[in-house]
């Protein structure tokens, strides 16, 4: 009765990349209804970012999401960057893993998912077809042109449905989707939550958005500095893996595997080199693809225990404590702000990242829950709000294990609050496949500690400095009011004339409003 | 300053997906050492499990795991199926997205991404290449094959290093991989647990497993009955899309949309297609591929709208509340140990599902933690262990629901338990793109439910029994050496002789035993 082997693997077919995550769009992120449409808001806004930095210009977004029906809604999108060429529109929009972003990088994007995705997600929902305006530069001239594309999932390619030329007045791109079974929420899950987030980590970026109500919302730039673009940086020996070293050599133009090192890793000097040649005992002037993988894993193990300084850190872009602050005035206008930017370090040896905080405190700053003012945590990776899975990640973690009493906090729960943390790096730990949770490697929890103490102690001392001086208000009211009655009584009795009282009075309220500051005075 | 679109599409590529993954191995189940082991383990069994059974063998596999250094093992799995005939060989290991379980079906596999993805993680760790040894019929006639291969990220095929026929006594598939940066471990997570709890629900299957220590587990088979193969099932039309109609619409040879929708949806009589006409007021003779996404929309509103049949169970098999006891008895040895598989129902409207408990007391049941024994609960879909992500899933929310004191079971967490679910559908629901938690669907949760308080109110029972046997002893014994003094005394003082009293005193000790058990006595 036992079937023969050749007759199981009749159906035996290949799928390409679109037919598979046809399947499994939950790798895409698009899982929930208010989730699959953060994603899409998060794709397209990422992707504009980073190519309007890239072509150096201030990102300005316009986005317009009109409910249709009931789950049913249209997406408008339209940047400022550089726009695409025609011949890679199809491929941004309808093939899976393709894109430009593959290198040892600080950005925001995925890897050659988020546009496809969104088209896929777009086409699977509600059989329409896409609408991409592109204004591009190509030999100094303006052109525009229009596309109407479908994603031919069997063959991962895109298929242009109608095309034209089109008058456009700037560079840039115009993206307009239908999707259904997806949903628009002001919850903090939310699309909009995500954009307001966005840009308080972005203040050098423009969105309108016109919600599905009509009602349109325009944030405002707080700056008008262009984030510095990252380098792409070389790995860092402590960073790289045997496999990493045999693919570099495999694929590689040089000639040794010497030059190769120097020229693919940062921290190697030509010393560097020979000082491994001698403890390792491999000959690296032979060729790169001669290099065995056993000769590889020895120079990693000893990459392991060398000594390296710190990888470069031009390739990471904080966004910096004075642009934080502005970001979290533009839009909570809060009564008191601070941020601060730690210094690069680095993880696991030798990935290097930086963890900046900033706090809120009043105005808009915290969540209404209710009729309450509640405290609320946003946490970036490179810019980018991380909106899920907020439970398991090292941000969470570390913000936790603070004592906020010891700040002055009594409640942080119920405190109206924002508490902001950044991480910046090439490569940020991950938990989950979805990107939303940081790893919580020892480091990045004792920086995000850190950093988040530094302005806590800062708010400390505002909030001291508020209540002492309401204090003072009212104890020097006091002083002002009874001494003077005190010693003209005394004076009285003691029958001796009012003396001179005036100067000791402001020296005692002085005294006493340190105290209450916790400071000392110089007497 | 700007820099124009051309340029910074000059390093525009696409990538394979064995490129892609090698970069986000996570999104394969690869994160943390434990758990990536665990998931070779489980790619390769359920490979396994799933090519013996389809072709009819009752399925027995040999795992020798090596430690060769810290964090570096080889692993030897060998199984007794079809094996893999030659021209497929380089695809099933090396080539990412090929596979043959692409169906409507009941299956432990994932889609086309097991046996490559471990390979891909063995190389990625090792440099070392596969070793396949394939036994296979081919016109009745046994012929064996080895191949040492490389996977080519680059065009995600395979490299033959080496190939030559091996002589091999039956059919069958034997890998040997190199792994490092895994981690063995006789955690609930590691890959020990793994094989216990697949063999509970596989009572079918026998494994023999070699543990880096030398230690041989031989996990025998509780039963020779090979699971039924479950048939492929047509979609049920309240689960499909009109994304699924317009790509089905696509593909078919069939020449008139109403002959495709009888064929290709369960439940679809030719009565119930001249209603759709009527109701939606399409013509349903019309060439499949003229149907237009707004009339498939309009059809699928319709399905949404209209009563059919629950979707046939065909496609669903349960492992058998008999066949659970069996794998529970032969692994835990417990004292007590029941199972119940419960009817299919759907969730979503049409999608069908089978849920199994078992419940097993004392002997081997539950975990050793320190010196104690506490609950455990294992937690299966389609017979395969979900063994992270416990807390989000709909499995341990529903059990937690449950107020297990009202069974007799004054603290779960430190009883000596083992409480067993098993979900079984075409199409499990999970949350997490790791498949390892199911969605708290209501119709799962409450069968969930049901189904474990019928096994806990049967422990119950038994412990209760347990119970009363023991105070009946206890009582009987106090009335036969009681009883006849009093009975002697009392004759004397009252100057009679001693009554028959055995019969009185037997009903007596009845009904204070069936009083213990809650049970009614007929007198």
């Amino acid at each position: 009765m036992a079937r023969q082997a050749g007759e199981l693997f009749e159906e035996f077919q290949e799928l390409t990349a679109s037919e598979f995550f046809r399947k499994n769009k939950q790798m895409l992120g698009f899982s929930g209804k208010i989730r699959s449409l953060t994603v899409v808001f998060h794709e397209f806004i990422t992707n504009s970012f980073d190519a309007a930095e890239e072509a150096g210009i201030l990102p300005e977004i316009k986005i317009d999401l009109k409910r249709v029906d009931k789950d049913h809604y249209i997406l408008k999108h339209i940047d400022n960057g550089p726009g695409i060429p025609e011949d890679f529109i199809t491929r941004v929009f309808c093939t899976m893993f393709a894109g430009s972003k593959f290198r040892n990088i600080q950005s925001r994007g995925q890897q050659g998912l988020g546009c496809s995705g969104c088209v896929l997600l777009s086409q699977m929902t509600t059989g329409k077809p896409a609408k991409i305006i592109s204004g591009y530069t190509e030999n100094g001239k303006l052109k525009g042109v229009q596309m109407i594309l479908k994603m031919d999932v069997k063959t991962n390619m895109g298929l242009i449905l109608d095309k034209k030329e089109v008058e456009v007045k700037e560079t840039g791109v115009c993206v307009e989707l239908h999707f259904k079974d997806v949903s628009y929420s002001l919850s903090e899950q939310g699309a909009y939550e995500y954009i307001r987030r966005t840009i308080i980590a972005n203040p050098h970026a423009k969105i309108t958005f016109r919600d599905p109500t009509g009602r349109k919302y325009i944030f405002n730039r707080a700056t008008e500095i262009i984030p510095p673009l990252p380098k792409e940086v070389l790995p860092h020996p402590k960073g790289v893996t045997a496999d990493d070293l045999i693919f570099m050599a495999k694929h590689t133009d040089k000639r040794r595997f010497r030059s190769l090192l120097t020229s693919s890793l940062s921290r190697m000097s030509t010393k560097r080199v020979n000082e491994i040649e001698e403890k390792t005992g491999i000959d690296l002037n032979k060729r790169p693809k001669d290099m065995k993988w056993e000769e590889a894993e020895k120079i990693v193990d000893l990459f392991s225990k060398m000594e390296f300084m710190a990888p470069p850190t031009s390739g990471l872009i904080p966004i910096g404590f004075d642009q934080i602050e502005k970001g979290l005035i533009e839009i909570l206008q809060p009564e008191f702000v601070t941020a601060t930017t730690r210094k690069p370090v680095t993880y696991k040896g030798g990935v290097a990242f930086i963890i900046e905080s900033a706090i809120a405190y009043g105005g808009e700053a915290g969540r209404i829950v209710g009729d309450q003012r509640k405290a609320e945590i946003m946490r970036f990776a490179n810019r980018v709000p991380l909106t899920f899975d907020q439970g398991s990640c090292a941000i969470t973690e570390a913000l936790k294990s603070i004592d906020w009493k010891r700040y002055g906090i009594k409640d942080l729960e119920n405190a109206p609050i924002t508490v902001f943390v950044n991480i910046v790096s090439t490569n940020v730990p991950y938990l989950s496949t979805g990107k939303q949770s940081v790893a919580p490697e020892p480091e990045i929890l004792h920086e995000v500690r850190q950093s988040s103490m530094k302005v806590a102690r800062k708010l400390q001392k505002y909030l001291r400095a508020k209540k002492a001086a309401k204090e003072e208000e009212m104890r020097s009211k006091i002083f002002e009011t009874y001494v003077p009655i005190i010693l003209k009584e005394a004076a009285a009795l003691a029958e001796t004339g009012i003396p001179e009282y005036e100067h000791v009075l402001a020296k005692v309220t002085r005294r006493a409003k340190a105290e209450l500051l916790g400071e000392v005075v110089d007497e």
